[in-house]
């Protein structure tokens, strides 16, 4: 299967002169000429003046700002002329700036010091050589010549704007990110900048006063899940591959996925006008769980077959078919989801958490977090990274059970039912992934059974979030954690919400509801009924509020 | 019934010296001393250096910048002490800088000039004297004392940090808001900040090319409506009642909703474990519509009798309870609300859109966008105001038939069903507010059928959105505008976006089912059923990618 999925790169619908190129993105002749060319960037000892000019139009700077504001007059403001949209000015400005040198490209997972094996992110490769997985690395070197306070500066003045295409919690690291696309191509819908939210109540209440919890909600987000920051770098680079120069014949963008990942790639191939290919089992999936692709306008096929057929199905036809495959093993993707990490460090103006708890299904995004922060690290925006935690349901626990075994012999498992049915896999993709972050990280795995992870996610509710029962799994695990002792009362830690509670309503229904078997779900809490008379009313409402009328 | 409401002011339950008290918020005794004993805000001639003293920790100046960036070297952080939480850390700074006295009040909305009818905020007052609508006048001649940058540069300081309580969209401008409230006192899940989307593919292809079409998501946040601005607010001066020093014996907050307010009101409670009580009518509402109030531990109170009887109800048992009501004519809450406003200038850097476009049911957001546009004009934060459009749906029109008479005689109406369910109001209590808000912006207002609204929605969806209803309302009122030329296709608009689609995905099942009486449903976009063999998924895709093999 593996071969197979590297056979596509050699298609003959992908074949280009770039194709299987082999390339070093260290290359100083890339490089250097145009730091050179940049005057804005030429002297890194002045970030602060830099980035003043990052924001459009406005021309802040110190002196400016002190001289102009000696009074209620105006700013003086060079708005953009009417017939320029913010892509033709983000152009015109990376024109008048020229690029900045950096550049990334893949090369195998983990792969050997001798290892010469790299491509292009202009190929279409979802596999190593070998059949393994890969990395997207970025030339270190070139962004070393900025020191940390460069970039935290140049990230910190992007937040909040709508200057394209830095109104983008994930392009507004884009030389983190993709350094070498065109602003032209990128296809953002202004995702990230999501809230961090700082669960006063749950940590002082329900964790033995932990006044220093949070949860960065990814969720609250344009489809409601993670899932955008990834699906925004994909879809950007099919949206290079088609555009001039390159002008590959990519005739859509497809995946197998009954739930976030569809999602999001429907709505960013919407936004660009790229046809997207969603392969989904009949009879198995209701039109309430597909109404996201449809609503974007996806071509989504019920195939009378079970979720394997799909996939296996989506590999035969992109084998033949132009299609990009938007496949969990994808490795651009993670370079979007480890922003939500840097973004994290950049919410608490660029202190390090003690821990970050993520979720893990297919395993790439605790990879991507780690990515985030280390890459932060390596170029000196902070001193340490934090330790991850690893949080599985216990019913779909691969990776806890290796954890457990001293990480000495991987097993895959059937993954049983479970409410977090987003992380309900058994053989994850990115196992070997996961497993290298929680090493750099001395990090820990835990796992949350299925009363665990949703009373974790009710309790959260009560004191004012709307978790998913992914959270929930979560939450879980540092409740345990907290029991243990492992993770102390005084420690910053932040736990990773995936998705909006409003798409998984129904469990929070079934909870309520009491209607779970097995379970007897202790923080529920039914609707009361009452007649409509004033006396039934101040009696129930006395006895729930406590109230001495009169008071 | 509105005289009740003001009779709740003087229930023996709310009594307290401030009750009734006639203050005036221009009381220069209170602002002068406060002023004058704040040294980082005594020279409004250098805002600047001020703004940055904001920064939690960081202590970014500009010269402090520019020595330390000589290389790869670490800032060094103050990091508060890990047993001081960032409410402790918050008024700790608060004490150091001192209040900055501004202050608001209570005054009857459009008061005429010789009124001196105005009460405290603290307290607990629905109505005017007369019966009439309130409004939250600020001190502006202690505002005015800082030049419009000043304001333009501390707002923009405090975007996307955990600086309590400035990370929120909502209370990054808390001067403008409520300004002598305590931050320890604030209830904030950190909202606001919400995406501004560029809608780039439908302003292109849609709309006759216009570069410079936005949709302000203010649903894509906590609880998934645009309502947690206000709530915020309501559940912050609520939890400043019940604190020390005033210990109001305030029990709860009730309000009589079945949708974005009980959800929005039931989160901001739980978050300050403040009990909520929501009357809802009995087999109207399914366990799904009403799972964000039971999951956040809200009363909910299921009571036999209908929408009108549970309003009823719930007036009748505030006037002898010590509940709160959190009901739609507060003026509380468009204090939250007008934040939109401010932010949209802000994420444009204060730069002026050319056109908002609200959608209105019970009116009273026009408005609250209005008033944050208007402060932000008299504050000298921008030159002008924007033009606003008030979109309603055309079986809840009572305002566009207003408008039509050349607001001759309103009249209010029976509303009938409309998929734009939190619009459908034929009586709208802030019509007095709306009618002020466009006769001073020169507004418009413009209605959409069923069928106008399901189909914008639909075809915001196929651009990259997931709108709800309501945000469809609004824009089949722009396609109307472009249509009859009054919006061009140069000018700068944004339209209003309420809710999250998630929370209106029925109506969406719905469309692209095609099962809506007399609706041709034109957008829809039904799943292709499928065989399950490589053929049959060739042939359609063929066909709907119109790709040719071997190309």
């Amino acid at each position: 299967m593996a071969i197979a999925s590297h056979a596509a790169v050699s298609s003959p619908l992908f074949s280009s002169p770039r194709l299987h190129r082999q390339l070093s993105c260290n290359d100083d002749a890339r490089r250097v000429p145009t730091l050179k060319a940049s005057p804005l960037l030429r002297n890194p000892n002045v970030p602060f003046l830099v980035l003043r000019h990052c924001r459009r139009g406005v021309g802040i700077s110190c002196s400016a700002t002190a001289s102009e504001s000696g009074g209620n007059q105006q700013k003086v403001k060079i708005r953009r002329s009417a017939d320029e949209n913010i892509r033709e000015e983000a152009h015109r400005r990376d024109e008048a700036s020229g690029s900045h040198g950096f550049s990334a490209c893949y090369v195998p997972f983990n792969a050997s010091a001798d290892s010469t094996e790299t491509y292009s992110l202009d190929d279409v490769v979802y596999r190593s050589r070998s059949g393994g997985l890969l990395d997207v690395r970025h030339d270190f070197a070139a962004l070393k010549r900025f020191p940390g306070s460069y970039w935290r500066d140049l990230f910190d003045s992007r937040v909040g704007r709508t200057t394209w295409p830095y109104g983008s919690g994930v392009w507004s690291k884009k030389e983190f990110v993709l350094p070498e696309i065109d602003p032209d191509h990128i296809v953002s819908l202004f995702e990230g900048n999501s809230n961090l939210f700082w669960a006063e109540r749950l940590g002082r209440d329900h964790l033995g006063g932990m006044p220093d919890l949070w949860v960065k909600h990814c969720g609250i987000s344009h489809t409601g899940s993670f899932k955008d920051l990834g699906m925004t770098v994909l879809v950007s680079q099919v949206n290079r591959l088609r555009r001039a120069p390159l002008n590959r014949p990519i005739a859509g963008v497809g995946c197998a996925s009954t739930g976030d990942t569809s999602a999001a790639l429907s709505a960013y191939c919407a936004a660009a006008r790229i046809p997207s290919i969603v392969f989904l089992p009949a009879d198995r999936i209701s039109l309430a769980q597909l109404v996201q692709p449809i609503a974007n306008g996806a071509t989504v096929l019920s195939i009378d077959t079970d979720f394997d057929g799909c996939m296996r199905l989506i590999r035969e036809v992109t084998a033949e078919l132009p299609i990009y495959l938007a496949n969990s093993l994808n490795s651009l993707r993670l370079e979007g989801q480890k922003t939500a990490a840097i973004e994290i460090l950049q919410q608490f103006d660029w202190e390090v958490p003690d821990w970050v708890i993520v979720p893990g299904g297919n395993l790439g995004n605790i990879y991507a977090f780690y990515k985030g922060f280390e890459m932060c690290r390596e170029l000196g925006l902070v001193d340490r990274v934090p330790r991850l935690v690893c949080a599985q349901a216990a019913n779909a626990n691969p990776l806890y059970l290796h954890y457990k075994s001293g990480w000495s012999d991987f097993k895959p498992i059937v993954a049983a039912d479970t409410f977090a049915s987003a992380i309900q896999i058994g053989d994850p993709v990115s196992i070997d992934r996961a497993v290298f972050a929680l090493q750099a990280t001395n990090g820990i795995v835990e796992e949350a059974t299925e009363e665990e992870l949703m009373d974790a996610m009710s309790l959260a509710d009560r004191t004012g979030m709307f978790a998913c029962p992914h959270t929930g799994v979560a939450l879980a695990a540092l409740f345990k954690l907290r029991e243990k002792g492992v993770i102390e009362t005084k420690d910053r830690t932040i736990v990773v919400s995936t998705a909006h509670g409003l798409k998984f309503a129904q469990s929070k229904v079934d909870y309520h509801s009491k209607e779970i078997s097995d379970m007897a779900c202790r923080f529920s809490n039914p609707p009361v009924n009452v007649k409509a008379n004033f006396g039934s009313v101040m009696d129930v409402l006395k006895e729930k509020l406590n109230v001495k009328v009169g008071l």
